[in-house]
């Protein structure tokens, strides 16, 4: 995995938002240690690895202080990834996690928003940040189970408010 | 795996064909041993387990007699698998063998011609015809690669022309 | 998977028999395709990959022509692998195919003799027979299910008797 | 996994060590999370699970604060698992981390001291200390990578010293 940046994370830029009861922002999830995924609905790599990943966090850790957000990224391929093609890809996945769409850059080039704020090389792309909100690791393919847990775990014991 | 049925395998009812030079027929495979992969690109259980079963036995068996042919059976979600779509799929989990989308129904019914001719019950569905182009194997869901590869090499043994 | 040979498969010689009645040997076994499986009960390509293989094999296709058969082939480690402690990997990994002990050399080389006079290169190998007891297949190392099942299917469509 | 227990690990009783310059004794380790993997080198899930995950662990993060010990805790088949014959597997398994061997009970029953001691069910069992000696995590059975490394992050997060 990549070294953690510390960097505050930039707000995202979500089109629209699939289960969820209206638009989230970083802010809602703080005191949480949240993990991004950045994912497209028709890349081999996330559907088989990531994906299932995300999954498994939600479901073991999402009452336990691990927020999972996933972010369409589409770069490549708009046409076929689509938002109403999205929702199948959620319904037959069965995703119940929040997941947004990046809004498209607006001006023609193929990168969205918040890939291109955040220089995002591909999909899938793993972010974590801590209960603070800091971007503290940030990967490029496949995460490795028990590496991913460690950090995790590290980021879970941290507090949730700096030390004065 | 379900018992063989014998019969003849009705002929294909095909909107549109992806890596061929133009329409492919049943009677062009005769002489081979065919295995027709019916699946939906939106189908977990056909991204996961038999796309990668159909692609390995393209890339070991494609030219030692074994036909493969993807047959995208589009009985839901209509709107996100359209014929673009499944060219950006074909794409990216780079698929090389023929691949034909089957005809929809016409009448608003949501399973697709050839999919309702053979009375198909979901995908991934694995159909296995012999040198004869009879339907000789027939499996709805996962397809062990043990029992599938002494299936071929049983019907591999065949010979091509009837015995008089 | 290497080339098939074609020649006569020459006798095993086995010091010791588990799971069969009495003294096994190829001439009993006539009339089958046989997969003789040779293994170290301390070999992890073994024990991960190839008794797996084996053990599905023999359930799948054991009484449908296809004989499996596990020799113990002890090339090193000879005090950690001697017959009592196989009689205890054979329990704990619930093995009921036979499994023979090669018979050591007697001349204090380390390669038993059945091993030494098929010039095998080490464990897990995997050699077929014919149903005419023709060693058709020999492949050191993991072989793929997906092309062992087509070699096997193959073989399980010859005769047992040739043509005259 | 089950609950933690919190309780102060008992010392263990090992008759031999394997990959140590002498004998190993937990305060040597304290300071450290201690992975104590309880094992039989004839058990399948040992063998296919357990084993490959006390490997990876001690590759990733055995100079990162986990201590990574083997225990070999032979309640069966006693003689097939000898120490002569664990050297064999230690070596052919490429085990790095220590490997103790659980001392014999001495009166004939067969489960051994640290075993008994302990209670455990069977083998596999992951056994996991804090920095403080205390014993935090105890499974028999699969653990699950994800699910591992989120328990090692969070001991790893805590301090070596207890407050005062």
């Amino acid at each position: 995995m990549n070294a953690a940046t510390d960097a505050a994370m930039p707000e995202w830029d979500v089109a629209q938002w699939f289960n969820t009861d209206g638009p989230l922002r970083l802010a809602d999830l703080r005191g949480q240690v949240v993990l991004i995924h950045a994912f497209q609905m028709l890349c081999p790599g996330c559907v088989i690895h990531a994906i299932p990943q995300a999954r498994k966090l939600h479901e073991l850790y999402g009452d336990q202080g691990v927020a999972v957000v996933g972010l369409h990224t589409v770069f490549e391929h708009h046409d076929a990834m689509q938002p109403h093609a999205l929702l199948a890809f959620i319904h037959e996945y069965r995703l119940s996690f929040p997941v947004g769409v990046d809004a498209p850059s607006g001006d023609g080039q193929p990168i969205p928003r918040t890939m291109a704020r955040l220089g995002l090389q591909g999909t899938p792309t793993t972010l974590v940040l801590d209960r603070q909100g800091r971007l503290r690791l940030r990967h490029f393919g496949h995460v490795d189970d028990l590496q991913l847990g460690v950090a995790l775990g590290r980021l879970l014991a941290e507090p949730a408010v700096a030390a004065d």
